[in-house]
């Protein structure tokens, strides 16, 4: 298997390992790699080194983030009564893009899963637990994902918090904006039509 | 668009030039790599950088080659007296992978391609007229891709190499094994029909 000498091969096997790379991607990323300029492959090395050595978890938030706390945890404009509840630090970024919520978050790091052996104590649930303790916050939103492990880590939450006088509150379920009305399924129609708003 | 710190959304940044890694798998890619363990971590920048500095060009069949010459050219079992003529390290790997073809590979790295502006004098060409000066190759197979500049680069080639006098052949054009006749296009209907041989 080895044609193309050991360097090589060996680059595509470590591409191989990552998610979402199969064989062939790991064979035209390698070959990519080989033809791009010096300085450009030093820096992709570089990136991925860097990225590994620098980045932690916000000690508050557990959101990853190169300072302590993270940008938005020490952000004095954030408003420090209402924490979201998200599973991953892209859905964080998903909202941050929205400039919407100007709250604080809390990066799970994961959804509850039997399936998959993930459960309550694999979940950055305590560290969200000793945040509420002193008081400030009135309110926690459950923005995990609308599929099954999403609904069952907020139902499991939101019993957690519930008895500390907190509101918990959970995104809304409906049709998609921009979508289109025939191609939404069933259960995203009836929970629409639940959550319906006089105008 | 700053929300993971510095260190993450350069290593997104870096991932995201590589072909084939849009914007979300660049970004799964780079929370993989965050969460991977260290050691990981840093044999997969080590590899990338090796591989850049490692692998040259083999001076005889221009295949990628940590060796000068590549461990074909160097192999004294191959037949000296065929060169298969491929655009890509790739295809020769995956001739390399039927065990049958025991002579030596020659590698254009493309073919030409007007649209692109590759032309003859981007190719290896010129080092492939230059192997055959010696009068040891008997044979040049011509296994360019079976595409319109797969078929273009052949014909050049064919034309260059025939004053020579060296025998030069073209893989055969048929259905595939395996295949469907249903599914098979025209073109390659009538070339199979073409090509048919006595059985």
């Amino acid at each position: 298997m080895n044609y193309y000498g050991d360097p090589v091969t060996n680059l595509i096997e470590e591409l191989r390992r990552l998610p979402g790379v199969g064989g062939k991607l790991a064979q035209r990323l390698a070959f990519h790699i080989i033809d791009m300029p010096e300085e450009k492959v030093y820096r992709l090395s570089d990136a991925i080194r860097s990225a590994k050595d620098n980045v932690k978890y916000c000690s508050v938030c557990c959101n990853l983030s190169d300072s302590d706390p993270c940008s938005v945890c020490s952000n004095v404009k954030r408003d420090r009564e209402t924490i979201m509840v998200v599973e991953d630090p892209r859905d964080m970024a998903a909202y941050e893009k929205t400039n919407e919520f100007r709250g604080l978050y809390h990066v799970l790091h994961g959804a509850i899963s039997p399936m998959t052996g993930v459960g309550p104590s694999d979940l950055k649930i305590k560290e969200l637990l000793t945040r509420l303790g002193d008081g400030t916050v009135k309110e926690v939103i459950l923005a995990t994902n609308p599929n099954v492990e999403g609904e069952a880590t907020a139902m499991y939450i939101s019993k957690l918090i519930k008895p500390l006088g907190v509101k918990v509150t959970r995104i809304a379920n409906g049709v998609p904006v921009g979508g289109d009305l025939e191609y939404v399924d069933e259960v995203t129609l009836s929970r629409a039509l639940e959550g319906r708003r006089e105008l």
